[in-house]
Order: C-alpha cells, then sequence, then structure tokens
C-alpha cells in the first residue's frame, strides 16, 4: 500500500486519477490539492465521487506531499516544473501528467509553451512515460513525463511501421479527432456546448504543441528525423481521441501488415489490433485503458491508413499514469485498470 | 463461484451484465445465448469487451442454461414466461429483467403487454426485486423480477414520502426523462441519432407500460391505491434517467424532508441523499449503480418536489439485476458494484 | 424601411436577430453595437453572417442608436434601463429581449435581479410583448418588455385553461426543459460541452428569476393570484424549451380541451396545437417562430397534461422580439418570419 | 411559377427540398409521391411542415409527376433510372439527387452500386450538377446528376491547386467526416442515437461508392487520372461534412495559396474563401447551401492542407439540387437559398 498524492486535483484529469485510484487496492490516495477548493469536500465538487472519496482539498504544499509515495501533477503546464525537484529530493517519485518533461529540448519546449523552463536540468532525466516503448526504462523512474493525449494515439498507431523502416518517414500525416474533455475543465466561451455541439472544426492547424512531442518520438523509433503533418479536430462528444494516419508504403506490404501489427502488439494488454476489416470506435474504449488499432490499404495503393482510438482521459491521461506508476512501484501493470469501456 | 447464463445476450441491458459481470470474481459467465448471432464470438460484436469474454454466442437452450446457478434474462417482454418454469424445475434460479413478472395481476399485465401470460401461476412466486423495500424476501427468492428502470427512480424517489404518509396520495406526479438506450438496441426510425438528437419530447403521455408497476409499488407502500400521472420524456443522450416527483404535502413538513430522506436511506449503499441545495446530475451516476436524490419544497409552498436520478442501464437494469444475485447468493450486495460514475 | 440599432450584439439572442433581420425587406441593419469587439467587423465573430450582414461592432453610444428607429436590447439585465429613457425620448422605440421592464413590481424587480430598478417610472409604461394576449397594446407600443423563454412557453400553454377557469389555479406545475443556449454565450464552466453534454438534470428548483414573471402573466389572466410551483430542468441540446404542465380540471372537461385549445389560438400564425395523440418535439419549431401544443388528460383522471416547445431563441427571444417590432411599425405580422424549423 | 415534382419524400433529402422549396416563391410543390405513406398528409409525418406544405403523399406515378416542370428524384440508388426516360419523353426536366447518373462509365458504376445500370444510354446526357464547374451546361440541361455530399465537399476542396496543376496529383487523401444524416431516414442499428452519440469511427475505409465519383470529377478537372486515398468518418451530430485534404505542392506556392482560392471562387456566391487563419466549422453552413473553405500549409513544409465544410442536406444535396434547378429555369441562381446558417 502506498500513498498517493495528486497536485491539481479539479481538472479532469485530476478527477480521473481519483476515479481510478479508488479502486486501485495498492493505493490509498492521501493529499488532493487544490488552490481554489482548499478546505472543500472532495466528493462536494464532485458527487460522482460520493462513498468513494472522504478527503478534502488542501494547499498545494510540498510538506504533506512529501508524505506521499508518489505525487501526480495534474496541473497546468509549468507547475510541475516548479516543485519536482523538492519532491525528489525528498524521495518521491514525481508522475506529470503535464508537458512540463516530455520535450527533450529544453529551447524548443520553451518555443511551443512560452515560458522558459524552471529546471532543465531535470528534463534529461525524467523518463517518458509510454510503456510500449519504454518499459525497462520507467520501471526505474523517480521522474515520469506522461505522453499527452494526442501523442499517444499517434505513436501507438505509427510505431510499427516506424521501427520496421515500412514508410517514408519524411511525409507523415496525422489527422487527429478528439472529443471536448482534452479543452479540459476550465471557463471558456470556445467550449461551451453552444458552440462545440453539433458541430465540427479542426484547430490550430498552423502548429499545435503536441506536434514537437510526436515528431520527438516517432524520430526516435525511426531512428532518423521524421517529417510529420498534424492536424487536430474537434468532436463534438466528451471523451475520444480517434487518429486516422497516412503514410506511403515503401514497398508491397500490404498483405502483412496485419501480422505485423499483431505481433508488435502481442504482448501489449492495453493495446489491442483489432481483425483485419474491423474499424475502431471510441465508444469502445470510453472508460477504459484501451487503444484499438485497425490498419488498412485502401483500393490496392500504396498509401497505408492507420486507425487508432483511445480514451484521452484514461490511456490519454490518468490511466496510462497509473499503469506507469503500477511499473514504477513493481505492481502488476494491469492493477486498477481492467474496467471495460462503457457501451452504449 | 458461480456459473452465470445470460439470456438475450445482444441487447444493452445484456451487454451491461457482461460488462459488470465480467469483472465479478464470484461468478463466471458460461453461456450467452442469441438466436440471431449463434456461433458469433461475444466480442465480435462488441469490442468492448474484446480481453474479458471469450465465449461465443449460443441458441437458448434450456439444457446448456440448467447447468447454470443463475440465469438472467436480458429479453423482450414474453419470452422469459416460456423458459423460466422449466429452469426453477432444474433448480436454477431465474433474474428476469423485462416485465413478465412485474405485475402480480396476470389481467392488468395482458393489458398493458398485449398477450395472455404464459405461467400466471409462477407469478405469486416472482419476487420483486427492488432491495430497498424487499431485501428479505429477496435473499429467498428463486424467481426474481427486476424493476423497470422508471419504476426504480420513481419508486425509490417517493417512498420515504409515501411510507409515512407525509403526502396526498391520490394526485402523484412523476415528470421523468430518460436516455434513447431506455428504447434498447433493435432497427428503428424513432431512435436514430438524427431523429433523437438535438431534440426533447414527451411520449406515451397517454399511458406506458411502466404506469401500473409504477402505481401497484406505491400502493404497496402506501397501504392503500395511489392516483398517479406519469408522463415519461426522451432525452438527447444515452444513459440517464431524471425523475422530477411532484405531491401535495399534509402539514408544514418541509424543514423535515431532508432528515427524513437521508435516515430512510442511511443504510442503503445505492441510495445517495444529496446535500440540501445540490441537484442530481444523470451523469453523476453514469455507469454506476447509484441512485441519487434530492428533495425540495420549492417557494415556501406545500408542494414538494423529489429529483432523482439513476443509470437506467446500471440501477435501472443489469446492476439492480446483479445487486438481486449477490442478494440471492448470500454474496456481499455491493459485490462488483462499486464502479464510480464516469464523469465527465 | 426602417433602420435598427442592436445593442448587445455578441450574445445568442443578438445574433439570432441579426440571422432574421438579414432576411427582413423592411428593416436595415444600421447599428451593432458591442464594448469588446468595437471595431471588429460583426461577420468575423459570426462567419455563419458571412455574404449577409457586412458592418462592424461600434461602442454603445445614444447618440448613434437616436438614428435608429428602433433599438433591440439583446443585453444582460440592468443594461436597457439604463439607456431607454434617453432613446425614447428621441423617438426610438425600444424593444428589451432582457429582463429590465417584465416585472410591474419594481420591488419585486430588486428582489429577483438584484439591484434596484434605474427608472422605475417606466416600468408603466412599457408594454408586455406576448402577442398572443396583448396585441393591441403592443402595436402602440414605444417600450417594449420581450417576455422570457420560459414565460413565454409556459404561458402559451396554460392560456386558455387559465383565461376559461378550467383548472384550480392555486397549485398549478410547470416542469420545464431548456437547451443551453439559453445560458448565454459567456465564458462558465458549467455550460460545457464536458459538463453539460450526456447529462440532465434540474436547477434552480428552489426558485428561477423566470417564476414571478410567469406568475404575473398567470395571475392576470386568471383574474386572482395563481400559485405555481416551477422547475427549470438543462437539455444536452442547444435550443428549444418544453414545458410540461399540470393542473387539476374542475370538472369532466377531457373530451372537450382539444377544442377548446384549438379555438384559443385558432387566429395565431404562431402557435400552433396539434392533432389530438401528437407529441410535440423541440426539433420540430428549431429555428422557427413557432409554439407547437398539445393537451391531453392521461388515464381518464383529471389533471391535464399541456405539452408546449418553443425555441427558446426564436419565439423565446428574437423571433418573438421581430413579430412585436413588426406590430409596432404596422408590418405584417408574420413578415421575416416564415423561416421554418430546421429538421432533421 | 412552375410546379414541381418529388418522389420519394419521406428522406431526409427530401423533406429537406420541401423546407426550401416552401419558401420559393417561383415554385409550387404540386406532388410530392411516397409509396409507403400514400394518402398521409405532408405534414402529418413532418410537423415542422405544418402550416407551408398542405398536400398529401402520393403513389409515384408518371402520369400525375409529368404534369410537373421539375420532377426531383430523392430515391435511395436506382429508383430515377427506372422513370427518368418516360419523364424526359413527356418534356419534364428531371433532377437526381441519387448516384444513378453521376458516374459516366455504366460498367464502373454496377460495379460500384450492385446493379445493372437500367438507362445507360441517358447517362451520357446526364449533366454533373456541381454549378462551380458546370454552370453553362446545367443551364442547358433537361436530367441533372446532383453530386454526392461528400464528392461536393471534397471537390471544391481540391479544385483551385487542381485546376492549376500546384499538387501532386497521385496521391491525394482526402479525410473526411460526416454527420450521420447522410446515412438516412431508415430503420437500422448502426445509426442509433445509443450507437453513434458520443463516439466517432471511420468507416468503408476498403471502399466508399462516393470515391469513383471523386476521382472521376477530380480527374477531368486535372485533365488526367488522379490517385486518391479516401477515408469517411462519423460523427456525432446530425448535419455537416468536414473534409480535411492533404496533398504535395509541387513548388513554393504557400504564400500564393489564398489569393489562389479568392480568386477562384470570387465570383460565386455558395462558396465562400475564409480569410487566412480562420478555420471553418460545420455549424457556420448548418441549414444553409454555403461552402465555407479555408487553406493553410503547416510548419512551412510543402503539403497543403484544405478545409472543407458543408451541410451535407443543402449544399451536399437539396441545396444544390435547387440551385442547378434555378440555373435550369432561369432564375436567379441564389433564389431561395440566401437563408443563413443555424447558429448556435
Amino acid at each position: 500500500m502506498i500513498r498517493a498524492g495528486i497536485v491539481g486535483g479539479t481538472g479532469y484529469t485530476g478527477v480521473e486519477l481519483l476515479r481510478i485510484l479508488a479502486l486501485h487496492d495498492q493505493v490509498e490516495v492521501a493529499v488532493v490539492t487544490s488552490r481554489s477548493d482548499d478546505g472543500m469536500r472532495v466528493d462536494a465538487l464532485y458527487p460522482s465521487l460520493r462513498g468513494s472519496i472522504e478527503i478534502c482539498f488542501t494547499k498545494p504544499d510540498v510538506e504533506s506531499l512529501a508524505s506521499c509515495d508518489v505525487v501526480f501533477f495534474a496541473t497546468p503546464n509549468g507547475t510541475a516544473m516548479l516543485m519536482a525537484e523538492q519532491l525528489l529530493a525528498r524521495n518521491v517519485k514525481v508522475i506529470d501528467l503535464s508537458a512540463d518533461f516530455r520535450i527533450k529540448d529544453a529551447a524548443e519546449w520553451a518555443k511551443w509553451y512560452g515560458m522558459e523552463h524552471a529546471c532543465p536540468d531535470l528534463i534529461a532525466e525524467a523518463v517518458y512515460g509510454l510503456p510500449e516503448i519504454n518499459r525497462a526504462q520507467i520501471s526505474e523512474a523517480n521522474l515520469l513525463a506522461c505522453p499527452g493525449c494526442y501523442p499517444t494515439a499517434v505513436q501507438l498507431g505509427f510505431l510499427p511501421l516506424i521501427e520496421q523502416g515500412l514508410i517514408e518517414s519524411s511525409h507523415l500525416i496525422a489527422d487527429v479527432k478528439s472529443g471536448v474533455s482534452g479543452a479540459g475543465r476550465k471557463a471558456s466561451v470556445a467550449t461551451l456546448m453552444s458552440e462545440t455541439g453539433e458541430s465540427f472544426k479542426a484547430y490550430a492547424s498552423a502548429g499545435h504543441r503536441h506536434f514537437p512531442e510526436i515528431v520527438q518520438g516517432l524520430s526516435l523509433a525511426a531512428g532518423k528525423q521524421v517529417g510529420l503533418t498534424f492536424v487536430p479536430h474537434l468532436v463534438p462528444m466528451i471523451r475520444g481521441i480517434h487518429a486516422t494516419l497516412y503514410a506511403q508504403l515503401k514497398g508491397d506490404l500490404a498483405s502483412q501488415l496485419q501480422s505485423i501489427y499483431e505481433q508488435r502488439y502481442a504482448d501489449e494488454r492495453f493495446v489491442d489490433v483489432l481483425p483485419a476489416g474491423v474499424h475502431p470506435d471510441t465508444r469502445n474504449v470510453r472508460g477504459s485503458n484501451n487503444c484499438q488499432i485497425s490498419v488498412v490499404v485502401p483500393q490496392g495503393g500504396n498509401t497505408v491508413v492507420v486507425l487508432s482510438v483511445i480514451d484521452n482521459l484514461v490511456k490519454g491521461a490518468a490511466g496510462q499514469a497509473i499503469q506507469n506508476m503500477n511499473l514504477m512501484f513493481g505492481f502488476n501493470e494491469k492493477h486498477g485498470l481492467q474496467t471495460m469501456a462503457l457501451y452504449p
């Protein structure tokens, strides 16, 4: 039994951590912080947690967090980097769900996130928490950078092709669609129901912050710099990401792709290659930590299409964070994460 | 460990039973039947169950079902009554999620359901599976009639007032709203996304099949015949029921109602009386077996308003069925039902 | 051809006025004000208006507004009452879509709206803009108070019964459901898609600002004070209001109600009594100025149920305002308002 | 004033034709046919049309249709080709909203639509009704083939690049998303609200019927055979199509693209090139006949991204059909089509 703290417990990734951890029998949620709701019962803000979470929000404070074995940062970008060093010094493992430690190049990070990095020396120490490529390192990590939601869906979709050098990696296309919970729980006109319901649009087509993270991950897997066009879209639903990926095959590989994908993910409990001809649907992973993937080569051409779906708040955030925690503390990787998708 | 069978596994209550039972460690799902999908893997129809349910649909057949300790009927009305007797004779407990055994008066049943009852003698033996009023009987039951979704939300909302005789029971009003999954998984124009999305309407205002069931249950609790106006509505969402109940208070009871409700449900794990002033929201019970209730007397008048929410597929169907199963087999009533609502 | 100004053009009622007025060939939209977007083209904020509205937002200013024949206030409560007097003095007709002039009792207004009224003397002069009860007065009005969205749906539903004294008016119940656009276009956590999608709840059950307005209107029609319980609910859709109204009939009137409703509204182009047995559906009035109504007496009892639907932004706001404008300027009442609902 | 007939008036394109034509003052809707609803008032099926359409459905019959000047086919594929010849022989102009006359190669048509063409000789005579490329021919047409919804959005998006030979036309990618009304108004499990709400998926990735139509149109514009990968997706909303198009630029053209698009569509009332940096949103064309388009070259690369949105039932079907009718009868092309999008 370990003690866990959550910094920034009032956002969607925070409450999702609570939903999953409340049923994880190796973890006690000891501290949940919120500057704005200090002193309020957590279940007063989130009545869905009544009967399961009994504690109150407290102010974020290194001293109380230092009593934990692990601290999750479910905060806006720029917060974790201010507290991570102190917690690590107190032997607390840190799992950051924000972007603070995802990008290895501090200058690149500063360019995309609009601020100087507060502890560039720590970046090298941080382990990128995508278990499907990094499991061994994660098990040894003290500071873990959880991948973004889009990067998770896109990397898991492209990896089998990239790792084996089967596609032209200079012209990758990722047309990705996300439910609105990805925009977080903050007052905003743009994500009102009246603005996002019954409508569909692309956004940030000129450059989205997850772009450098995806490029970094795929380039690492390719062993060389990849070229990517990444267009995110907003779907009138709450949870779910659907990545539609396009690339040019280097040869006549269409008939082998299904087994290449199945073999790549044969030992992965949370990545599920669907039978040939089945399209993944975001609802089939809603609330679960699964990624479901299909691969197809339409019309007998040489353009491969990969379809990859996750729940942005689970495999794209809180679930993946807990999968990483399980690895970091030697628990069964699946522990507490076996819940199935809520269908319909 | 008991063996469970599900007859009618291709509807929404069937797949919801599978979702919950797959994680219930006292139950093995041994048989799932479907006439139309005989031979197909269950997880081919429901990819959300991949990795959790490995069996195939079979034809409904007494012989194979008789190897189970319990059989759930998640079938259209009129099916369970054709097989229940044979299964009971083979010492299989029967939990019927359809309406076949809910109404004690076979003639009344025939009037509302448009067919003669196939085994009227069994009706008296059936126990009405609302644990909050019937727990002891349920523990002894062999044939269990699960309440309808609307009746569950309405009865749990009215019971504290009715049982103590605090309201004029001759003019009860239940204005109830349901998500579209209540209409089931069958091809139909009326429940297409294009027909039900972005719209709201009442239906069956002249008479809905759940009317006699609610009247029967409330009359039993009142010790006399109650008068009810029941208007169901269709909400553009998938899961959830919200009952808004109105009645006239017999006296100046406004200040006592909160504690009356809290006391009535103090020992009920799945009925949660919210703090005064908090409105229940269907999303806070989505995917969970909880009923959340508020009571308010607006404007200092003598009209009491009760707000009661459930997930129609969980506390209104599959979850309640499993809660009943736990009682019938001596398991902890909460076993396998502790999952929290999926918020957001 | 008249010149119209719109104060507060950046909210949903403002843009809806623009959508309708752009096709009204007796009206030129001359001024659209917005403090925050001063100088910006209107169609830059609202690309749906591209090609139809060519002007820019300006600061609200009496001088420029005084060049108009009519000024619409699509502002938050408390703004129109600060400018109305000056505009009226300049012979500009004022149509207020906010609540400033709806309540005849200034003290009651202050209680519900949390501020002192700035020009209580003007209240008596204001005409309540529900053409179905007030057509003659509206034709003569200089200052018009447009009804709220809930009050429009509820009053149109109850009027035939109230006017003829057919129901017990001391215990009226209005269970009303609204799409989220009723909450307006302002940054807010509560009306995010992630908070309101796929969920249903009641709110403000202890007292909503439209309560005194409905009571005032129905009491006037009844010739005595009515008693009302009013519970608003939030529906996961953008546009639409559905009122479900309950009352006790004074006699055995069930068989006459259909013709009573049909006769009451026989000459009303925008109130449509549906054939017996048909339920109104908000989508059938979405985008149109229609109110569709059904009346039913379930189970042969003496409780009458009235179902009344409108589009909250059209008949509940901008459409009704333009219907009033047509009357005030002697245009055909239907002019510019014949657009049908957008189905599906 | 001309007389119009609609064959297949009970589907979504049929009712959308009625919605628009009811306000078109040069057209009288004289005949609306439906086999299944023969004799029923049209507004009994579609209460949104009450007050505007007074006629009844009749059986489809050449004799009565021959009394019309124009007949619209809003039927499933395979119906128009059985009646077109007879109507043309009676001097009735035929506008087919189905796919029967879209594909010039009858063998190709038979392959994709699964039946032999009934009147291959007529195919050559049919004019493809995309006014933005075919206006002159349309004005002379007697038999008009309305483009499919996806082909409209995709072709309008690619045309400026294709016509001028600015992109590698051998590897075009069209990632297209549609609301569910595109699937039509027919009983089906797959398009139930419970199946399509709150979810997103690709479908028919191996080959969709609109594929050969798009290839035909773009190849014609390119003057050579193009290569296309086309992946359609289903969006949890009712109306709207969003095409995201990708291609490789042949040179350093990024800075010229905005003006190339603006010039190409400068004279088109229904194609609107948005200012640089603005993303189109399907809601901004919902209910209108507009196509809104943006073009962007992300990250300074050579991949051009075009975003193109339409309402699938208007510019993608009924609106475009009426735009064509206006041209065929010498009316103003915009007549009856000036309605703005319904926002929010």
